[in-house]
């Protein structure tokens, strides 16, 4: 079967309207409306051309958010802060307003008074299926690009669909996080899936195996947008020299909503972990200090200092540094609107389940073990590429 | 038929007694006798493994040199300059004596007195064979590391083969610079050959015609060993990610004998050509500034400094800065190693001409025009698997 | 006696709609209202609280540029280029046009047909002492911001006060180049005078003989704004530790106009002569390779990188990298508004010719050979103070 | 009176055997018989010539360690690992043998059974005053060498001279840390001292009084060698151009003896408040963020990253990224030897207590909040001159 795409596909955003988000939908609006170039979108490269994917106008925003600042107020403050030029959301402010009336509450807490989680997920799941019949969506596909949380208290459930199953309907029984239900309900609602954080997410495997059921495809986990890509894209370099890397060590400023949620300790576990596993399977070393620090006046500039040290011919040394500066934001919002597209792609080609070949998106790709940011790439390719044949 | 290269090898280098060349001499009598790790030496990481190559104690050193400081003396000066430990020499020097008793001299000028260049290129292939025949050699693998010449004054000759033999032939007239003269000498040895230098060589298209002719795998050009292959690692990976590079700014900071010869202008004019080539193709950008500059007090170290300007997502704008500290010699002499034993390999499996397959080694590669270095390290191991399957 | 320079004050732009010039003049107008706080002036800071300069508002702009488009024309390029904020613009787009009306034509050529330099430099003079007569000035300081000419023809006039006299008066001679001219006319109207480009404007030892005889203060030459500040700044504190810079090599990367121009290698010479001289003073190294690039896309960023290479204890080596990225014209801009203060504030204080202690601010300081930035900022401070006292 | 100290002197290193007291005796040595310059020596640069201090070979070293590696040895591993050349080793190992001799072991917990602290510092007492009388010293200089220590329990007796002598002659009673221990001990022995750790030391007021009240002079704290004078360098000029600190945030990486002690997250406490102390209060920023990591593989190597964010005129921002690598023991040796022959020259001077002209080694001055480099600088100078005067 050939996969084709091409039809009126919805892009549900949990945590619509953060930096992350607002940038997608306000990006989508000048993608389709012309106001922009796709620099940045991986399927707007010549590899995708011909691919029957979604058109930029072809998709459309809504989401959930537990924020009621409107996507517009939102994006005034990215203009503010230099990231967004002004005269670019005047162009698009209408149409961000239209995408904003899509946005819908998200779930603060975990459960609503006596209730399940499985009633807060249906809650969710309606919201989305009532956004796609509105619209009349060939699919939804669900992006969560939320403040990390900090790590999931572990539970057996976590690993068996049944068993979560069961748990998601004990009232009061709080057996996932927040972000996590927001992955059930997509499954719920029949939706693709990807998850943009580092938060759990569709991360469990009890939750993958329904996604899988309910043959919807999901993608994950963590976004691989800035100094992460870079050390995928180094890391197999070196190896494929034959030189040793030693050490690998990092520091990361940034500003912004996201530096704030990452000066939590707790929060922070989360990134760390996803941001030197891939680097240390690539290397074969475990000295890979990493920070991350809050440095409010960056705004949402983030700014990676990476050095490495390898040794080469003779035992001697060799060391690069690397300094990455770019408003993370606008990394991320062109990955999401590839990833809506292709998992529209995976969708209509009836995949389902976890997609390997998305390991490109992420840092810590679900399904697979590659890292190498050049092998990724071919994956992918030769994936979109295979669906549509 | 399957290529087996396993049989005693003969290693003549081009400028032997230069820095690479007596890193890559001091280096294989080091490896032989396990004194030091491969690492550096693509050939020695796991891809390799098991394939019919040469090892280390078959390869043999000879060369030709202008120089009479002899291999052991140039090391002292580079265990001065920190680069090579004081143990390791220690280690070494009487194999180093051994192999330094296989330099001749190199031709100076570009003709004896009343003779051709046919002549001179025949005294060198004269010293190869001699070389071949006292050590018992299966082959000979040529390798330029002498240092960059002035671009070569062209000639109609140097894209025909049967005018070049004629010209060459001619008594007093001077058709190829010093570097394809020793090229030629080799083809007219039957020795394999990699142009380790950006000067002419083997790069004329005609010698490499002669090559096919005779039987020769011959690559090139102009070792990629630090900046340039740094850069051709990340340009295509901006590239997959849809990021467009507007402009690719650098700066080299290099001592030792190599950073004396390019502070000539006319030297160096090869050398930032072919350094910037491969940058063009793989970026689209022609804003590419280029210098390299002496500063004696690096001694051998090199340190290169580069500055990508990309455009993203809604016209948004990416640096990133690297800055590359590394001996050259360290990185240039493990590739050295690899091309004796991979041309070796190409020799024993009847590869005749140029092998586009080396292109992962060179900065220009001949007969392709892939510079992408994953590609180019894929595109090796294939071949070389193959060959040897 | 006791110099009070406040009263109402002109600064007279050379090159006023340029990039610095624009920015000066808007930021005066921000800061005179409060749109704007002081940062980057010298003179805001704590050390001259209470000296008797001439506040924001006592500034009147005016000057003389070849360009025709208006100072606020210039600031909405500068707002497309993200340096300038919309907002700051709107606020002072009205009094930008008031001090546009004060633009003059400045002189293209050396000359008007059949007349001599002596003419064209009291058409130039004439324009500023109309212009402090409309505005009812105390004094005006004239400042040439414009774009850097090539270094000017030698002549033994240059040395010596008389013969220049009589040299600009014979007709159709051109014995000064233009920024020259323009310095003359500063004399000739009883102007002070501060040359922030390198060109030779008043560094001609006749022009600061008759500015001295004039009962003008006059400084140069060529702004410090960023990398050789950053120089002279490190340098003098590797000499303090007994630390032996070996080598000092930079790059800058640079767009806008003033890239456009110092692309030019003849304008380019002037720049890094100036750039170099005080750092091979300060650290009695002359390895100091150095270049500037055009790179378009930085639009008025400039980026500087520095390799510092020094010998330390038991020859130990140190390495210092130093990258600085910042709007060249937002640095200049403000000391440019210092430098009108403080010239008035010699002026009122009947300071005559070179004025060493404004060394700070200066490149290639006149009447000085201190180029430590710290002992020069003691020297301002302390001079100030004097005056004032 | 002035000052005289060309007499042979006493050095002694609490923490003789370590990496710095270690490079400090060869060093010497090598100085003293010529086989080294004096690059890193502030008091071999011109401002100092003609002083009237010990010359090298006038100063003899000694010291307490709690280690038996002989000085040697120690010096053999910092051969291995690159540091100290092996020709400068063989030069001066017989010398080095000799000073290892003079090394008695320190004490290693903070009592003696059934005894007093005073005790402890008795007994140390005594093995410099013998010391003294074995080489017919003029006088001896104590200096702090040793790994950093946790912070120090409070106590009132830290600020109260009367009530520590009374405290530390209680049987069995730990009041002071053994940094201060070893303090005490100089004060007994009548030598001067210099804190060249961030241990509390003498940096306990009372312990400063009783130093005052035993006319020796001592300076401290914490040795300024790389990157905190690079700060204490660059903020001023900062200041100086009113240009606004936004956010300091740096990384140390380090391997060595060093780096491992500060892995430890309870002794790196006191390393990262007196390294960001001076900072804070030259910029006035609290955005600091400042971390060590151990990287075991760079061995003595410390690399240092720095990204300043400035703001500068109408609000435009400056970012200034410096990077930094020594060999943090070859910075800090030399300051080692100075503070010998300035603590001499003090004390021959009569100057008794803190001393706060010496403030320019020092990441945290005793008895001064001056911070900028370059006044230290001049401090020191004029200090020096003025007592030799």
């Amino acid at each position: 079967m050939t996969a084709d795409a091409r039809a009126r596909t919805g892009l549900w955003l949990v945590g619509a309207r953060g930096s992350v988000g607002t940038t997608a939908a306000l990006g989508l609006v000048a993608l389709a409306a012309g106001h922009a170039g796709a620099a940045g979108c991986v399927t707007a490269s010549p590899a995708f051309a011909g691919l029957p994917l979604p058109g930029w106008g072809d998709l459309v925003v809504g989401g959930h958010d537990v924020s009621d600042v409107s996507l517009a107020k939102r994006a005034e403050a990215l203009v503010d802060a230099g990231m967004i030029p002004a005269p670019l959301l005047a162009a698009t402010a209408h149409a961000l307003d239209v995408a904003d009336a899509e946005v819908r509450p998200g779930h603060r807490g975990p459960l609503v008074p006596g209730g399940s989680q499985q009633q807060v997920a249906e809650r969710l799941a309606e919201d989305i299926t009532a956004f796609a019949a509105r619209h009349g969506l060939a699919r939804v596909v669900v992006v969560d690009v939320s403040s990390t949380e900090p790590p999931a208290h572990p539970s057996a459930a976590h690993d068996d669909p049944a068993a979560l199953a069961a748990a998601v309907r004990e009232p009061g029984r709080v057996v996932l996080p927040p972000s996590s239900v927001a992955a059930y309900g997509a499954v719920l609602a029949g939706a693709a899936y990807a998850g943009f954080t580092p938060s759990a997410g569709m991360g469990l495997p009890a939750l993958q195996a329904l996604a899988a059921e309910a043959g919807v495809p999901v993608a994950g986990q963590d976004g691989k947008t800035g100094q992460t890509w870079l050390r995928t894209v180094l890391a197999p370099a070196f190896a494929d020299r034959g030189l040793r890397v030693l050490s690998w060590a990092g520091t990361n400023l940034l500003g912004g909503g996201d530096g704030a949620t990452l000066a939590d300790p707790e929060a922070v576990r989360s990134k760390l972990a996803s941001k030197t596993r891939g680097l240390r399977d690539l290397t074969g070393s475990d000295v890979t200090p990493l920070h991350i620090d809050h440095v409010p006046d960056l705004g949402d500039v983030k700014v990676a200092w990476d050095h490495v040290h390898a040794e080469g011919f003779l035992g001697s040394r060799i060391t690069l540094q690397t300094t990455w500066s770019a408003y993370d934001s606008m990394l991320a919002a062109p990955m999401v609107l590839d990833l809506a597209r292709l998992l529209a792609l995976a969708h209509a080609g009836g995949v389902a389940g976890v997609v390997p070949e998305l390991g490109f998106f992420f840092k810590d790709p679900w399904g697979s073990d590659r890292h190498a940011a050049a092998d990724q790439a071919d994956d992918l390719v030769r994936w979109a590429q295979g669906l549509a044949a």
